[in-house]
């Protein structure tokens, strides 16, 4: 049986049932490119400051190369009775290149590495979650140029409302997913600084060079305090509320198109490529792909729950506990690219359906709102002009027909200010034209947004 | 490339980004023994009523216990383009036996079929935990009476409060666990109808019989609803529930453990075989298990939340989201088994250290309430009982002594009702044996405790 | 300023801060109809048993009752220097009798008391939403009963699969929520152990009679052991658990309900008293009622959440933590009742439009499984039965047709064993007849579905 | 009864179980002074841009003001039957200057106008927040700062680990509020964007000038879509999320103050304003603002969850579900400011027992990093000297010393590398004094993040 490094002391050997429930290595290996970075840059600042001698550092960086370069050829050496990737990588190297692999765990912890690795894993999870974002909201973008002019009804409670271009709702797609790609980018900062040093809990009492590594690895700084270092995973909770948050809203997205895609809707058709069909009923379209992202809001909500719970009232410095940080990390991060990826797949490939679109928009009372305005201009204080508009909604009601054909004189019995320049308030397509405010829906408007939504991913894309 | 049973009609094929997102072989091969008795029990329903020939079904039963039989001897013969487990398992079948195998999947649909899948493994994880739970409390059980007569302090508010014997508290944690199993037992009766023959939702036109496999697969009887019975996830909300609740309760034991463990408490050793080192601090006697256990109550809260917000808002009947159930419950029933394997061993090897504990529940004001009892049964009102044993206390303070030690003349300057029995309510053995009511902490009381504990736990064995 | 009753022997005074941040007397207050009754139980048990003097066991009791009657007509008497509900109700009651007031607290403390209140509490309101239930239960029956015979599409994935009885539907509903009834009830029993006589956390050394106050307050029984009485809030946790599941239900009954009144589906007409107009849309009919109902699921589960991340890790016996269990469980139950009124109301005023729902569901498509079906019982493998209507489901598509109008010549084309008797098994009605299986939508099954529904009703109203 | 603003077409009221359940006016009163800014800056806008009358926007303002001082004096004027404090304070004010009140939400629509309000809120309640945040790290700092020189045990797993500063330790708290400063203060840029104009949905046909009020109300810029700018939360739950943050934070410094106010720690006592006694045991001191500040880490996590579920598969745009994101936002807010003053005045009044605290960091094992550094530095391999190390502590362990007291020969048996200055890495003193790297525990460093801590704080007062 494998003899564990701190098992100095110990008498007896741990319980497998134990060394069962408390090996990380089925999930922590995912940390192997990024351990091994970490280690590199440590055996590097440990040769350069002569803690270890330069020729052991050497033997160190190539032997970890080479071990990289084999993982990511698909090898698969794991020990789960060295329980972690940590420890695995270790035994590794010194079964290689021995003695000098003895020498890497110098003037470093188990406690800072994890902590270096969950942060780079972070940084290059959330690079990668960031691009992914770049390519949906570009594909959303070019969904609402090539869509320019085509109208939907606008929701609130779910009922028609009033009337927008179908490239203004997009670009409300396009704002939600922004601000996630915003987010991202702002919890870089608090990516920033490089915990190595920081030891067990204590810093250490060796010289060695903290600014190098950090420099090395790519970070800005280095944490300024050692027990909090080991100790914090508020990188960590950030990252799963930003995936939760961005995970809510491609549910909201999804569920559009669900209903989009339904019998009733019919806005839109299912690109073939992702939707799926059903065993018992081979007529259907499914939207799965859709189903299945708005259903992954809930393990996203479910990891950053799990994350807080495990934090809640655990005193400084490391306990063990924190191992529980990882899982909840990686499960958030490959969920959140797989839906994205989808998303832009499926995005990319819906048929909308303009003649069904524009139709349901030209519902006949969606411009009641434009009316009361109508009789706001007219000098008509609003909630007045709101209670002329609804008895003459009611009176449409009663009729069965649109508020544009009502004949000027009905009108007129309810209100004397209205004029035969009413029609043009109570026509769809110049109802979208008057929403005319930044932000609004009127065409030159939403023109301006898309291009300036070009122009936001054209420098994002540039950095 | 492998062609989808439900491929019928459509053109062209499902996109690779998709397939690899909406694939859950990777994790539903874990049903693989549910779904196969699952589907001997259908094969020999449909035999039976004559809906397929006996033949056929004679042939399927036979090569679904060959299957199994190879998948439990270590068989790995999953494909990631089939989707899932029960795809996956019809073409292995009918790769083996022929055209008989594409008879299987008769008055049934993959929507009856998951659900059943996932009730026989809830029921079959429920019967596992509630062998852990009885293995943990039978340890409690011996290490109470094992350790009785040893005293402990009582605490609220992490601050000693009254003197109890050890027995007492483990009793304690004894009760927090027969609630988990008794919550675990009730939902039995939640689990037993069985789904088979709902069909896609809406039942089948085929002479099926549901309570021939219902009985054969030891169903009470059969679900009320087809339309429900689709859509219904009740049962395994209730058991992430059950287990994220039992998982609380390990939590607050393992924080026990820990702090017992810590040098300021010194109430107990670890065990070696439940214990781990450290790699920088080689003095050290870790309680990873402990702590791990604790940390655990996250994901199980987690899992709890992702399958709440999965069903939030979700139309009838079967929806694409409800795969997202799987997840959560194997890893909730993997983690509570192994959190109560691991808190077993830990429980049955804890070096209790009679001495600090006899010498912490000394504590020389402890017995302050019972001073106060002692002026209630002179006829003192409550309160005014209580505020003369707080001014006994500040002298106690004051003079740095324990109540046992103030002269009696100073306690009845403060309150002449005092007599020399006093004393008999100031010694800490005396006041554990004065709690003696029912559920009280009096020898009497524990040992009527442990015996009734005892009784229970041989009867649930003997089930 | 009000001297607290602990204050024996603290020099300074709390600070004001710390009194506003600790009080509880604003929300438990909502308390004092159990807080009173428990009081009143333990003061006879104290006359009965002689720890107090009868005389004053009667002052106690009357001075209650008339407190509990004046609180009863809307008084108001909170001081919220008195902290909480226990110490207010005590302060008045000694205001009003004098020393025996002072009496009450004799052989309690609040650890066991508090826990007596949110117990009974709990019973209470477990009880009224038990009611709630049964009553929406009553009104979806009589909804059912009426629309026998209307067809309504079922769907999956919110896509047409196959047409069912709008009242199987509704059964449908009917079974999410008897389950709730049934889980309340269920939990009764864990709510049946009175905790009073726990003491502090050891029980007590005066000779009370706890069976005595169990009886009077209508538990079955007393609590095992005193420490995991004051530690133990599972029965909150459990009620809380049962909420959200609830409201989960209710959410999904509203998402329905929601996208039938929506211009799409315009399956129903939602009832003026149970829908709202908008403030600047008069023409619109809003689904509020549904939408808060399924927005508060977000509640329930955050009370849920709430309570078991404040136990986690928590040591034995009290801590005050534990203060904050009380208003999830207020906010949880009153979130359910009301919800529970208002879907019953909603429920009630349903306008089904038949005409709408039956055209639906005769979407010419929605018999494909039954034509799988039909095969099957001519003798074919399903899978088989299943890719030859995926092609006929195809020749449908393209000649723009459903599948009962397709020629008999074509069908034979496909599969010779297609004969005249196909077309009875392509009707909607007839579909609908043919799942003619427990739990199935067949007319005859669902008319058995509904007397056993109703005949259950009965019986638990008349319990 | 009351009429409602919308009931324009409704024939017959709104059900009173309705009303009941959905108003808002109970707890959304308490935007009151958002609500008022908003809607002055809106009229002063409607004025200027000749929308309606400048004289009516003059009336407005002045009457909207009158209402505001007397709202803040305590008037009370809330009619539930208004539903929400919009309809409140508009019926109020047309109450007293008649028509012109009618004239106020022209151009403007509860949807926009509520977003505005809770944003407004949210910045009002981050302010606030930043302000307590700052007075803790204050009090912090000046803790640190006095007991600079003091040694406590440096914990990992709750064991003592290595010896540390307690200003290190102090400084280690300051670390993780400093973050939570930093993340209120970085969601001030999404908090930036003025809603008003978005409308309904599709923003508005009248001539508004969103700038114009944005300018006046604080804002930078304007929101972008006005679709998306009524659907979004995001804000809200950034909020959440931060506040969860924090009171986990602050729940990890609680659980530490209550382990080091127990007797077996006794490194703190607690100040007479910020603890409580106990009922039944008036000799306790009881660490209750602790716990509750612990406890309230459940309301906080729950209030993040609950939005979350309420958003998750919301289709756009406005639903009445989003009514449910004001309770969390307020209960989180006032949580947190009291979690925080109370913290504060805790921190500040903690007695630090530096002779307990002395004692427990020389416990004799604690510098066995040191030894294996030591050892490092002599050539030595770190595994090997790892082991040399647990070798070491077995002796210690064996004949019941510390390391410092093992004679020199002895060492040398183990390892002939030893020399006589081995007993300067031994010392704890010189070991704390050895950790000498940024964000190391030496006098020196710790002196330097002091330093930086001051300059940090006292440029964010300046702001």
């Amino acid at each position: 049986m494998t003899r564990k490094p701190w098992q100095g002391r110990f008498e007896k050997s741990t319980s497998q049932i134990l060394e069962k429930f408390s090996e990380s290595i089925s999930f922590d290996r995912e940390l192997y490119p990024q351990d091994i970075r970490g280690s590199i840059a440590h055996a590097m600042m440990l040769g350069k400051t002569g803690i270890i001698p330069q020729a052991d550092a050497d033997l160190i960086v190539e032997g970890l190369e080479q071990i990289l370069a084999e993982l990511e050829a698909g090898g698969d050496p794991w020990d789960p009775a060295l329980e972690d990737v940590h420890m695995n990588l270790e035994a590794i190297l010194t079964a290689r290149i021995g003695d000098a692999g003895g020498r890497l765990h110098t003037a470093r912890s188990r406690n800072d590495q994890v902590v270096l690795d969950l942060k780079l894993y972070i940084r290059d999870a959330s690079v990668r979650i960031r691009g992914c974002l770049v390519e949906l909201l570009g594909t959303i973008l070019e969904r609402a140029e090539e869509q320019f002019g085509t109208l939907i009804p606008g929701y609130t409670h779910l009922q028609r409302a009033q009337p927008v271009l179908l490239s203004h709702h997009l670009l409300a797609w396009f704002e939600m997913l922004r601000r996630d790609h915003e987010r991202f980018a702002a919890a870089w900062e608090s990516l920033g600084q490089s915990p190595l040093g920081a030891g067990a809990l204590a810093g250490t009492s060796l010289p060695i060079d903290r600014e190098m590594t950090a420099r090395e690895l790519g970070f800005e700084t280095v944490t300024r305090n050692s027990m909090d270092t080991v100790a914090d995973r508020d990188f960590a909770a950030q990252f799963l509320f930003n995936a939760a948050l961005a995970q809510v809203h491609l549910s909201r997205i999804a569920e559009e198109i669900i209903l989009w895609s339904s019998s009733e809707f019919s806005f839109v058709i299912l690109p073939d490529a992702f939707s799926t069909g059903s065993s018992m009923m081979p007529q259907k379209k499914n939207p799965d792909p859709a189903e299945l992202i708005r259903g992954k809001a809930g393990r996203a909500i479910g990891n950053l729950t799990t994350l807080l719970v495990v934090l809640k009232g655990l005193p400084l410095t490391y306990n063990r506990d924190l191992q529980e940080d990882k899982e909840p990390v990686f499960d958030a991060a490959g969920t959140l690219v797989g839906s994205l990826e989808v998303m832009a797949g499926l995005m990319g490939g819906l048929i909308f359906d303009s003649g069904r679109l524009g139709k349901a928009a030209q519902d006949g009372l969606v411009t009641a709102t434009d009316l009361a305005d109508y009789l706001v201009r007219k000098g008509i204080p609003f909630r007045e002009a709101h209670g002329i508009t609804g008895n003459l909604v009611a009176l449409c009601l009663e009729r069965g027909c649109g508020l544009a054909e009502l004949p000027l004189e009905q009108m007129r019995e309810r209100c004397p200010h209205i004029e035969e320049d009413v029609y043009d308030f109570l026509r769809v397509d110049l109802s979208v034209q008057h929403r005319d405010v930044p932000g609004g829906t009127a065409p030159g408007r939403v023109q301006d947004a898309m291009e300036e939504a070009r122009a936001w991913l054209e420098q994002v894309r540039s950095r």
